[in-house]
């Protein structure tokens, strides 16, 4: 996301709007594109596969736990066997933080990388998407407050997001325990208690407690109701919120930990309305990296596959 | 299958027989459905696909073990994303018994369900199939003699089909061990021996030992070829049926416990065949639940989607 | 392979360097492939599904660990299944060596059956895509010196190969651990050391070590870099080979154990082109065993399906 500049990103919302509002491309015909998921995942893999296929492409199926990676064989030379056999687009969600720099830095693939996930890095599609729902109800990032609640440390899409809407020019603000609040968060925005976020946010960001991410120890020690109760954006908390202010999550939530069973899908939640968007934004990236194949143009090609890490 | 009439049943017999002499329908064209199995399926998915790609829809592929339900994501988180995502059809396979009540009854969701089997409970599509089949071989099912032998008490298609046939004009009797022949099945038919079961059927239904279904003493004590000597059908047996009545299993079947192998593709079993029908038949299911999109009528298409449970 | 005529051979070699000038068929429209991988795969079963959508195929999706064969479903009937459920075609990779005898021998089914691999025993997708790219820079095989290095005797490949190449006029060379040098490798040719089999071989076919075909006893034993010093292709030895010498792996590659890692691109390596050939041959193979379907003549289609075990 840091390399994406203000322009690139707000191009990508306008491409993602207009799919959303009908247009039809076919940029994909006759390509494939593969999904190779090496972390469990539904809405991310299931949107890109709709993303693609809307594009006219055909996928690839791939499960890590059934391929030759069980053999040893490295990430790479999966990506460059799935190229050689024909694939123009990976999408590769994968544990190891970065993962995509050898493939970007020290090869020189013809295969388009989208990032779908690193470790607990970046989860590029996700943000673009949360920045599109965002541009959508407000028509502007500009002034807007927005507050991030949860277990910033271990989120792939905190940082990011955080990042590029100060950027953009909305004020980032912080919620949840102490111990989640960073330095690299301190620095882009204050902390604050939860009722006083609902408050005054334009956007309330929920981040999902990751067990699969905590330490035994930590998972332990974790109480849901004590997290609820703190933490949770119940509906008490919904009600001091503006009126058009908006509710987001990344999903899956955890019912009745970050946010209350009531909540997900409370007139000002827009969480299930990101998914949706989700597919117009991820048509939006394939169409981007596709178009430099067509162009002819190397280095525009480059770029945009760069700018997609 | 207790909410469908007569008349819906018949109508989606004569719909599947059309599929089946050739009748095209792109009714899916550019719609997208996903298979949501969360118990081990090859004959029921594979249908389904099947199904779905022949009404021109595109498959969002689901693996339960590699989604997000492993982060603990509710089936109905689950499947309000997919409906968000863009799929117009869930076809669920699910372990707990009428898993659907909470999706049907408790939300509003638009995208259509499908019950491809849960837990103990219903199968609606194999008992349609199965209703198909016979129905296509006697013409109609007044005054047949039905008998369905073995673990009726686990089993999904039994007790619906029971019910199904008996309403439509058949007479049911069963075989098998005296502790499967529960109260339920009692007030529908008489228990009798295979020997005399074979002699006198129309059709006789086998159902698969579930070892799965099984407790572990029940699956210590059980003796295959026991099994087969009192309640399999042997070639012997098949020689007592009448000339054009007709053999019937949902499948997997195992060999040698109760049906032979010579058994399983002679010439009055439908098993097979069943298979075949199986296609049309969800085809039927699909258009079924997709026509009321098209027609406008929440109310019908709410009935539709209910009466597929 | 060893029932293929060297006709058939160069005439599936034409056919797949049709496909890959540009040749377009849709032999599979609205004809459904189902790819039966009960072993781990990523190259064969992505080069299958890319060949089968390219011929207009639709796939059925399946997962050995998630269908009726956990449920102790025989393979034939999961074929039988599958071809009453309408596919047309299925590879198959299974463990059990000759998989396929009990299917073509003892049973009567339309369905295709294409072996994707055998046990230790064939992989003719492999051996043909093989034959095609040396077919391809050589434009014959008559008096090549083609060397096979690795652990042949739990190779797939190496055995068939060796075969079809002496039948067709080359001249076989073996290299690697003595005990892999068996009597059957032997009366086909004598065995070398890597040296020199880089000097004098037009063609270095490596084999992967194969792990998870070895004994615990074998792989306590084995040391990485003990075997790639004596056996391992490193870039020394590369520069012992001939000009227009073709290095080839079947792949996925051990890096640094048979082969260095910058000798997997370098430019006598022709495993990633292996690959985008591998789309083509079995394109070819898949339209032969279609074109039977089409020509009403029983025999040349048993033929054909027969001649691709």
């Amino acid at each position: 996301m840091s390399q994406l500049s203000n322009q690139e990103v707000y191009d990508l919302i306008d491409s993602a709007l207009e799919f959303k509002a009908g247009k039809k491309s076919v940029i994909g015909q006759n390509k494939f594109a593969i999904n190779l998921f090496f972390e469990n995942s539904t809405r991310t893999k299931s949107s890109f596969q709709v993303a693609e296929m809307k594009l006219g492409m055909n996928e690839i199926e791939f499960e890590a736990a059934t391929s030759s990676t069980t053999k040893g064989e490295s990430l790479y030379d999966t990506v460059k066997t799935e190229e050689s056999i024909g694939a123009s687009v990976a999408v590769i969600r994968h544990s190891q933080d970065k993962y995509y720099e050898d493939l970007v830095n020290n090869h020189d693939l013809k295969i388009h990388i989208i990032n779908g996930g690193d470790g607990t890095g970046q989860h590029p599609s996700q943000s673009l998407l949360d920045l599109m729902t965002i541009y959508e109800h407000f028509g502007s990032f500009e002034g807007l407050k927005i507050g991030i609640i949860g277990d910033l440390s271990h989120s792939r899409v905190a940082h990011s997001n955080a990042e590029i809407l100060t950027r953009l020019g909305a004020q980032m603000y912080f919620g949840g325990l102490d111990a989640w609040y960073t330095p690299e968060f301190a620095q882009m925005g204050p902390h604050m208690n939860v009722d006083d976020l609902c408050k005054e946010m334009d956007v309330v960001m929920l981040l999902r407690v990751q067990h699969e991410r905590l330490s035994a120890e930590e998972n332990k020690n974790f109480s849901k109701d004590d997290y609820f109760a703190k933490y949770g954006l119940n509906m008490d908390r919904v009600n001091l919120m503006k009126d058009d202010a908006m509710i987001m999550h990344p999903a899956p939530v955890n019912r009745g930990a970050e946010i209350g069973d009531d909540v997900v899908e409370c007139c000002k939640s827009y969480i299930f309305p990101q998914m949706s968007n989700g597919v117009y934004m991820r048509m939006a990236m394939i169409e981007a990296v596709l178009e430099g194949d067509n162009s002819g143009n190397e280095i525009t090609d480059k770029k945009r596959q760069a700018i997609l890490r």
